[in-house]
């Protein structure tokens, strides 16, 4: 299907094209039916209008072009910038608005480490969908327009998914849904409730705080003294501790992640704080005893430790440093499996290995206000003083590679690959053996063609019907028909197999549509 | 249809990615046709690959990718190497041959001078066909297969073309063609003879060798001393002079071009020796007459310069230069208008600017060779010593985003754009004006849609029908259906127009199919 080029980079074969292009085709139908117009952005963006969005310097996996002016030409890993430039330039009345552009393309990501094959590429293909609303309630309307849209895409390829609540991270934005097929070889966790419908992934989710009254008296609280990445603030950071742990052996710094989850704890920091992770325990302890340590501290405490701890300056310091102390709405303990659900009073989590195929973001102004995608108010509401407003964006991938690469990872058996119904590079395939007449087969095929099945003839010269049943199998297409033994012998009987639902049985022509349609609608 | 992002680099709005789409969809006709498989090979090529076929270091419009490795990433600009690597990975057997595989997909070249919009661009669109047989009689059959193939698909643009005669250049190989559009906005030139078919690029062409006969008693040879590009040869250039040339005023090595034509020049060297065309004088003239002087001497004749001119060594030279002395077959002095043809006895030459939309190669061995794409002979003629023999290949070009680019120079008019039938986003618009019922438009739509014809309603709200007919005649559908005034007074006729053609006429909807299936069939 594809071809591994060199590290991270492949070619996609003639079969495993065929297999994107349906994907492509299946997407391509729900985004029309939410309206969107299809467009072909260029891969090339530049260094400039990076810097314009402020997403230049954060992003570590930028591939940049060398051209002979060494002119700041990049490869576009997505494309809120350049869509965003192009609304700017394009839209000037409220009247083009809802406005929702997408396209199918590469797109291109420096890898640290190549691997899983197409499921962590350099060069990969994505449906990328970007929306422009003129209000936030518009975009939300969006927002869930194209959640049905991805739900019917879906569900289209029955095979189960988790839809998870995700981070918008540094995306920007509020509202945030990732799509996850659960599977041993992913490297996304993501947390399920196994009683209500709780799903989040690894960075938003959380548990229900545990009420003092279930405390243990003997519990007291740990606490981490870290540093913000701006070496601003010193970050005092209180969990409580285990009654195993006795109040002799106090973890250290390099020991954190083990006590604390540290999602939580960056959710809970004001938006421009961040505490510094990767520091090392040596520089840490050097960097706040030095002199020109923080001069600001700020405690962020988990739920259960109702009483602030006892984190006020000695009465002698002439200087007191300025002091915050925030409570975080959710327990900055790690996850652990079975720890109670955060929605539901019965429920308990359960981590699951998952591959993220898709991903939604309520982006709002986050790019629309720096490139300046503005809009008037409509007249209605226009004073002459009114002012430009930032359009409201949302935007929706979905991983064509990574979904075609888990898939085949997720329904392969030991004979080969197997593919849903929608992506399969053919729905059905029929194989005469050497004694069929080519009338004959022809005919079996025209049967199955001629009732819209997608359907190919193997009529490969030379080539014994044993191999074409193994290539077959290999290929995954949805059903197989051999004209085999049961045909030759003159009881003009074609064996229907599919190997993903363990049938494989005996049908005359007359019975064959009816036959492989009903098992084309289980897959 | 397209929009302008930064130098050279373009995105494809909804309309324009729908003219593409339908030229992709028509070469993906005529390729499946001829037994080609559609394949999509990824756009990062390394350095290492194109080493290895010996083209890295002539290319300087590669652009190059930095990752964080520094690993020697590149953009390609043409698919050669990876296809016959990919070959050589793949093929093992003479029985999958004729092997013919081809893509759609962008290209990347670092332009020196982006201009012309799309039809020079740093990013654009190309199918690209690689094909490969067994030996070289195979490798002209598929030649001339796919020759008949892009003529099908040319024929179908209804727009004339030129088939030119080609050098092969720097791609190898024996046999070359190209596909021009005559424009005054080309940046090539094709000499075409105005009595016989033949027509040539710039590289190729070539004019009949004067008779001696036809000489002026007073011609005598004009002599250029110039350098081989590697330093180890003097290359001697005769070329007749005028008889307008007194012989006092000898022109110097500044303005060759103007007495010579290079491309011949070329051509008539060894393979391995090139004239350093871009030398300045003084250098040159320091390196003839330095000490480490070139110690070979190569003289190239023009054919009409019958007696071989006095170049021998003085005598006294006590170490002669080894020498050679080559008479090119074809004239050696530039070709000028109504120059007389070098194939058929009446015809003169008539250069014209154009636009090269496709190219074909008959390469041979010169990728297959250096990236090992070999096998062993058939069975019949395999000897326990029979050598691998490497593929013949050949490969063709049809560079989309510029043919498309072409087109709309050449067929648009004050009112906006015109489009082949065979590209058009849509074939035929219809266009209700304010008045007529939704159904009624509807009834007209079904009409064509019910016969075949690819049409679209513009049934926009708030926009006035002539709003919709500039609109529309910006946008260059092959026909425009207005239910307007012949409507609206209970007529029930509408207005077919096409403006490519010239038409304007009242029909009533039972004929309607009909006449515009019949505009449809001349665009």
């Amino acid at each position: 299907m594809e071809s591994k080029a060199h590290s991270g980079v492949f070619h996609l074969l003639p079969l495993g094209l065929r297999v994107q292009n349906k994907l492509e085709a299946l997407i391509d139908t729900h985004m029309q039916a939410i309206g969107a117009s299809k467009t072909s952005l260029s891969s090339i963006t530049t260094e400039a209008l990076w810097r314009q969005s402020g997403r230049y310097s954060s992003n570590s996996e930028l591939l940049r072009i060398k051209d002979r002016r060494d002119s700041g030409f990049l490869l576009s890993p997505t494309h809120e910038e350049e869509i965003t430039a192009l609304v700017a330039s394009m839209v000037h009345s409220y009247k083009d608005l809802p406005l929702r552009l997408y396209q199918t393309g590469r797109k291109y990501r420096d890898e640290r480490r190549p691997r899983g094959g197409l499921l962590r590429a350099k060069e990969f293909m994505m449906k990328d969908l970007y929306t422009f609303d003129s209000d936030s309630a518009a975009a939300l309307e969006t927002y869930e327009a194209v959640r049905a849209a991805y739900t019917a895409i879906f569900d289209a390829l029955k095979v189960p998914y988790l839809v998870a609540d995700a981070d918008s991270g540094n995306m920007g934005g509020k509202l945030s849904h990732e799509y996850h097929f659960v599977s041993p070889k992913g490297e996304d966790t993501i947390w399920c409730c196994d009683s209500c419908n709780y799903v989040a992934n690894e960075e938003l989710a959380t548990k229900r705080a545990t009420n003092v009254d279930e405390e243990e008296d003997d519990s007291y609280p740990l606490v981490f003294r870290g540093i913000s990445t701006d070496r601003s603030t010193e970050i005092l950071i209180y969990v409580p501790a285990s009654r195993s742990l006795s109040s002799e052996e106090t973890p250290g710094w390099e020991s954190i992640s083990s006590y604390v989850n540290l999602h939580a704890v960056k959710r809970a920091l004001p938006n421009d704080l961040h505490l510094d992770t990767g520091i090392e325990a040596s520089t840490l302890s050097h960097l706040l005893s030095s002199a020109t340590a923080p001069t600001q501290t700020i405690s962020i405490l988990d739920p259960s430790l109702s009483i602030a701890p006892d984190s006020s300056p000695p009465p002698s310091d002439p200087n007191p440093t300025p002091e915050l102390t925030l409570t975080s709405p959710h327990p900055l303990t790690p996850l652990h499996p079975s720890d109670p659900c955060p929605i539901c009073p019965k429920g308990s989590l359960d981590p699951k290995k998952s591959i993220e195929i898709a991903h939604s973001f309520h982006l709002a102004t986050r790019y629309t206000h720096p490139l300046n995608a503005c809009l008037s108010l409509p007249p209605a509401s226009a004073s002459p003083r009114a002012p430009r407003t930032p359009l409201q964006m949302t935007c929706h991938g979905i991983g064509l590679t990574r979904l075609i690469a888990a898939l085949a990872a997720l329904l392969h058996d030991a004979h080969g690959l197997n593919w849903p119904r929608a992506l399969a590079p053919w729905e059905a395939v029929v194989l005469p053996s050497a004694g069929v007449a080519a009338a004959d087969a022809e005919a079996v095929y025209d049967e199955l063609a001629g009732g819209g099945v997608d359907v190919v003839l193997d009529d490969r010269p030379g080539k014994a019907l044993g191999w074409k049943m193994r290539d077959a199998e290999g290929i995954g297409y949805g059903v197989v028909v051999v004209m085999g033994r049961g045909w030759a012998g003159g009881g003009r009987e074609v064996e229907v197999q599919c190997r993903r639902l363990g049938v494989r049985r005996g049908v005359g022509v007359e019975g064959l549509g009816g036959e492989v349609g009903a098992l084309l609608e289980r897959l």
